[in-house]
């Protein structure tokens, strides 16, 4: 594309270098900015602004947040002893939403991946035993991809905690809510009838 | 979704605000910028302010300019007695693509549509015969969108310009490079036997 402003390029490419974004969109987002106000534009630079400066990760959780430690950690309501572990901050809000989960996490920020040269060494595993020791925790529930680096990931962390007296659950592989039986596929329509569960515990929640 | 913090809140929103992107994507962006080094995300916001500050439109043709009259305008290579009238400044970017137009433009800034209660007046095209004749232009090309705006717009200016001594012509309807005469549209077909040029044309560039 010849740009007939240099500015406008610029402003382009910047978009462009963001995840997902072509050309063709960087220059509609460039040009949506361009028709707002200017205190519009200026509100839409500061927050971004912002959170680059402010935003960091909670101490304890490894969870992006606005103070050292993160509103999760620092919940006295929150049940301490049962540790979520994820792979990034996404999946926090992805569990957060469900409503069904009151302990705390452990964001790894990455799951073990030789293809990609992901090691355990490149992940935020360093203090899960001290922090299992500091929380006296009792449960650890693994909540990562149901891949094959998730898996890995979590056979890593299975045999890393075996010495600690720690039960350790993963969340249930099984059809999805709203699913035909028909077009579930066999390892996912397999596994859900080995993990059969009671009928009544389809309705409870805790 | 719930933010464990209120700065990626804030971020989140300001991405979200923008057209065709929504809350997922939105972080997604949000948290690629996160991940950035300081400096990238000074440069990518400073772009983005620079471009909001200091693009405006050129005082001739009303093309996107970072200064008083844009680089077309202000060429003197280019030929200012052939005018091609489009709709938007992306348009021009489209035409200029193709290079093969030397001639220079005037963007109207948009379509008649009453759906939209957009009107001639929320036009730019009041200067237009003034630039006529201080252009001492010989031909108008309207290149707008084949939809019905685009052809009210076509005849609206067209009208406005019968009593104008000047030739007027619109970009050539037919079958796009690349197509099968099979899946055609009728209209676009029929379009395209009426209009049918000589087969040398077809080779011809001017």
């Amino acid at each position: 594309m010849n740009f007939p402003s240099k500015l406008i390029e610029d402003a382009v490419n910047a978009f462009a270098s963001l995840p997902g974004i072509g050309k063709k969109t960087a220059l509609r987002l460039t040009l949506n900015l361009l028709k707002r106000e200017e205190h519009e534009v200026n509100a839409f630079l500061s927050s971004l602004q912002k959170m680059k400066a402010n935003v960091g990760y909670c101490k304890s959780c490894n969870n992006i947040s606005d103070a050292q430690e993160c509103e999760i950690c620092t919940n006295k309501q929150r049940n301490h002893q049962l540790i979520c572990i994820v792979a990034d901050f996404r999946d926090v809000i992805a569990v957060e939403s469900t409503n069904q989960f009151r302990g705390v996490y452990h964001v790894l920020g990455g799951l073990i991946s030789p293809m990609d040269g992901i090691g355990p060494n490149d992940l935020n595993l360093e203090n899960l035993v001290d922090r299992i020791t500091k929380n006296e925790a009792t449960e650890i529930l693994l909540a990562l991809a149901t891949t094959v680096e998730g898996d890995t990931t979590n056979f890593y962390i299975y045999r890393k905690l075996k010495d600690v007296n720690i039960k350790i659950s993963t969340i249930a592989r099984g059809m999805a809510v709203g699913e035909d039986i028909e077009y579930t596929d066999e390892v996912t329509l397999g596994r859900s009838i080995i993990n059969r569960v009671p009928f009544e515990n389809t309705f409870s929640s805790k």
